[in-house]
């Protein structure tokens, strides 16, 4: 039996406990957050589980063998260590930590300690994104052109984070998976038009990153937008990929579609270059919930010793990019070595 | 009677020969193209027209009150400049010239001449644009913080200029019409995936431009996406705008959401800023055709002397921005001022 | 304190029980199943809660007031019969009944008793529907011309109802809610091609309801689709509501849109009537859970002896009018009176 | 060279003139409507065509090889009666005539007169159709088990027909193309809520066709929606087709979707049939225009001597459809024999 606590009960918490709940040899034994408010309603509806305001007794509890972090970025890495350095398994909510060298601590603790170290990059572990990867792997797309990833909506906004922070983890966390390259150049611009007392945080972030290879990813993120839209185009030599989060029939679309050079003209009307327009398939997806096989994944590394899908280095690129978009942002644009 | 001839008759031409014809008191006297293959389906067409392949006919003829140019970007200035030069009123295709110098050139020879300079900014002259300028115009939309355009689709490529100076001027010309205030900073990264013997050129670019009171407006111009979207969020603080162009039942939807700031809070998990959403508006457009009010409104500068709506300076702030632009992109999106 | 017991815990019941929870001074006692199946992981995830497969010794407990009845249809009228004379209120999953006479028994015994008999008609308390009342009541459409309803999916058959039975009490009780008047005559055609030993059950039907004053309701429900569609129109001389359930933003749309009688014209080309198209609103819309409405009603009805919203009658409209339908669907379309 | 005569120039005979101008060895000699005012345009557009106000004229002259007849319906009889008299082809717009006499005796004389005798059912010519019959005729969505076509709009009322006469021809001409098979009864139910003067038309119908073999087909044809929708589902035992006219990147949408008879259970929860999703196919769709391949398809039959795809029979059996469920609706639902 794996004996699970959760840390943080705000918005992600209570979704961590009724999905660890649902996996077999596992029992949520306790969970805290510093507010007493949201716990009240979480006692009546799991009464098998311990909850406190104290997370230092959670963490010194012996009855605990891994834990789940779920409270602001800021307080991941101080809560991991102290958990790894109680000899405890972790798996942590995106961004893994606020700083490239927490990150890299904290990888290097978890090795030391021989304890599994795992962040919760949800969307790695849906149907539609490992359909991608099955594509993208099988070379059906041929070489990748560009990644565009849209994540707007109308958002709530966060006093600890901007928008770059709240939304970009789900896209680096997937576009890192899928392209599985290095990334060489990123820069960011945005804007911060609501303001509020001292606190002013951008709502709107635009990031771009480099390759080696001269692919391009692009990025749009923004809390300012009346409609919610998840799509994300990936562009290849031979076929396009559009994903749609929130089209639930058609998630994945594969457009055999793209471009072919002819031969030269002379004539100054005519194009260098024509396109092609094929079928295009929308394959059946794995609808079964992600944060259901996330949970079931970090139990079953813990019981086998398996590396997460999502382990630290995992994490720890994605807090790179994050990083480097910021310290662009920051600097009106400038392009940023990764 | 005002006799007009037209100079390129590849895609764009014939459009601009079917509107001129719908406009009273105005005849299509002579068309022209150095290749003469589209010539002929056009002479069985319009049989009262006179088609060449000496557009230097077509200018030196004094049965040309007019001269509509329609070829490819690299030859405008030199067109328009003739045919100012001997006393005719002049339409451009967007972009009006290559360069900033030769607008300027052109907007002071047309002044000389006291000729009428128009550039085909088709899109301010539909109904939806006119009708968000004057949502703006009103103040509905409150303080503008953000405009966002997206122009993709799987695109017909040219041999003479990129993805950036063949979609950004519609959007170029849109934004400045509507948002009416003075660009600082433009930044541009692109990609040039599809290449052929010599020829390479940038099929998807991202513009980012920053205006003085922090707006910031962002272009995504795309000749590789296998879906074809024409989509402009403008978003403020009362109200925000989506103009989608190819929704032809709701091409201008006006939402009623947005954020509002809430009095400070302590708790780590409550947010400072909280979103709010009414009703969403799609108000009645006027449909009938832009290119037919273009034509139309070119005649009636003639007769009346009025300075058009897309005027040569229009068309120089476009042609201002697209130099930025490839600027920018040429350094691999360094930040240029305006 | 309401003390409920819910029987059936199939796919509705423990959604019953989850909202029931969310209503303060209400307790889910007791729930019952005949398959012991469902019942274990209830058991883990409510201790709390008494489950049985015993539904008699639920409805002999003294420590219920309230019954929930989510079963199939066939066993409505018992197992609300059986309660209504114990002296407990009753929740009934719709339809009603199975027959004319069983919910008109029914609505005479909870008179006797003068106990709550209340059906979870859903939809009437959905922020949807109470919108468009409130524009039906208010005169906003005019007179009503038409009600066009689609529920269409890829369905899950069920072994002791037709596509029907299971689909159309959503629509009718919508219907009767909205238009508040009397059918006079029901026409219903269908099909039944997935045949499986001797089951054979409609699976696409269409059903016509005409009311006294001449206005058209029809509806169209189907298991046999590849697509979900939830989509009402509703036509009125002024305005035309369309009611998309599955578009989360919009899901009711207000059309300015209709047709004007012109005045007589002679030639044999010209139209009578014209077609006026206007403004479209989107009003904002309540999206708490309805289904925790419809709890929260039945306990607010239990103590202030309240008639509830969809009590016996509104259950009764909705099986006379599947009666009907289900009358002309045997007599392969036969218009039949109601 | 086919010289053709085009009788009928309000809203579809410029499109055929247009279209015939497209076909290589045929020219469009006269053009003929009783009301002068759209000829004066039309004039001027094409000089080498004559205009008169005298269909006479035009069915007189020697000059004329072919007439194709876009009148209203009630004079289609008539004048193509005439046109066969005198030795031409004729082609006539949907409906082919306003009777089942009427096109019996048509077809006769078609065959005394050894004339090519054509309908203008434009959407059989369409890439999607074409798709959609080879998909049928390869077996690929297994039986046929129903056919649901809506046509909606906000409509052009017209003085002479109901909304049946005007929207039916379209979906029956493609269903009886399609499906190839004996409708045996036929009923439709309407309402006429637009009433002006004398003047009493239906504008909302819903028809439904029922087949030997026990398809089910339904038709939604409706002037008085606020929302354009032109989609027809056609579900099959193995694979079910959406075709949206109006979605030009996924006109054919097929998906490997539908339902599966599971062992008989005994418990009262479990289903007998299960559903079963697979992935959907948006094959490529020729998007050459229909009304350019209706004209070059006349001409074609009539220098090879060729049958016409939608010959005289195709067009004889919408009438039959049209007439019967004209007939059910005259009486109120009734069913009615084919």
């Amino acid at each position: 039996m794996v004996r699970v606590g959760v840390i943080g009960c705000g918005y992600w918490g209570p979704n961590l406990i009724r999905n660890f709940l649902k996996v077999e040899g596992c029992q949520v034994v306790a969970a805290a957050d510093v507010d007493p408010v949201p716990l009240a309603p979480l006692r009546r509806l799991y009464p098998a589980t311990r909850f406190t305001t104290e997370s230092e007794a959670l963490l010194a509890s012996d009855q605990v063998d891994a834990v789940a972090i779920a409270t602001p970025i800021s307080t991941h890495y101080t809560l991991a260590r102290e958990a790894l350095r109680r000899g405890k398994h972790v798996l942590v909510e995106k961004p893994l930590t606020a700083t490239v060298p927490q990150a890299e601590e904290l990888i290097d603790l978890a090795d030391r300690q021989r304890r599994i170290l795992m962040v919760d990059h949800t969307f790695i572990y849906t149907g539609a994104v490992q359909k991608i990867k099955e594509l993208i792997r099988r070379g059906e797309l041929g070489e990748i052109y560009y990644y565009d990833a849209v994540r707007v909506n109308l958002g709530l906004f966060q006093n600890d984070v901007n928008v770059l922070w709240d939304l970009a983890p789900h896209d680096f966390s997937i576009m890192t998976f899928l392209l599985d390259r290095q990334p060489v150049r990123v820069s960011a611009v945005g804007a911060a038009p609501v303001k509020a007392g001292g606190w002013k945080m951008e709502s709107i972030v635009y990031v771009t990153v480099e390759f080696a290879d001269e692919t391009l990813a692009h990025f749009h993120l923004n809390w300012l937008s009346p409609v919610k839209i998840r799509r994300t185009l990936i562009g290849g030599s031979l076929k396009i990929v559009v994903y749609d989060h929130l089209d639930p029939d058609n998630q994945v679309k594969i457009f055999d579609r793209g471009v072919e050079i002819l031969p030269d003209r002379d004539s100054r009307y005519r194009t260098l270059v024509q396109y092609r327009t094929g079928d295009m398939l929308a394959p059946k997806i794995d609808q079964s919930e992600a944060l259901e096989q996330v949970c079931r994944h970090f139990v079953d590394c813990i019981r086998t010793g398996r590396r997460p899908l999502t382990d630290g280095a995992a994490g720890l690129r994605v807090v790179q990019l994050l990083e480097a978009a910021q310290h662009s942002l920051d600097q009106r644009g400038v392009v940023t070595g990764v």
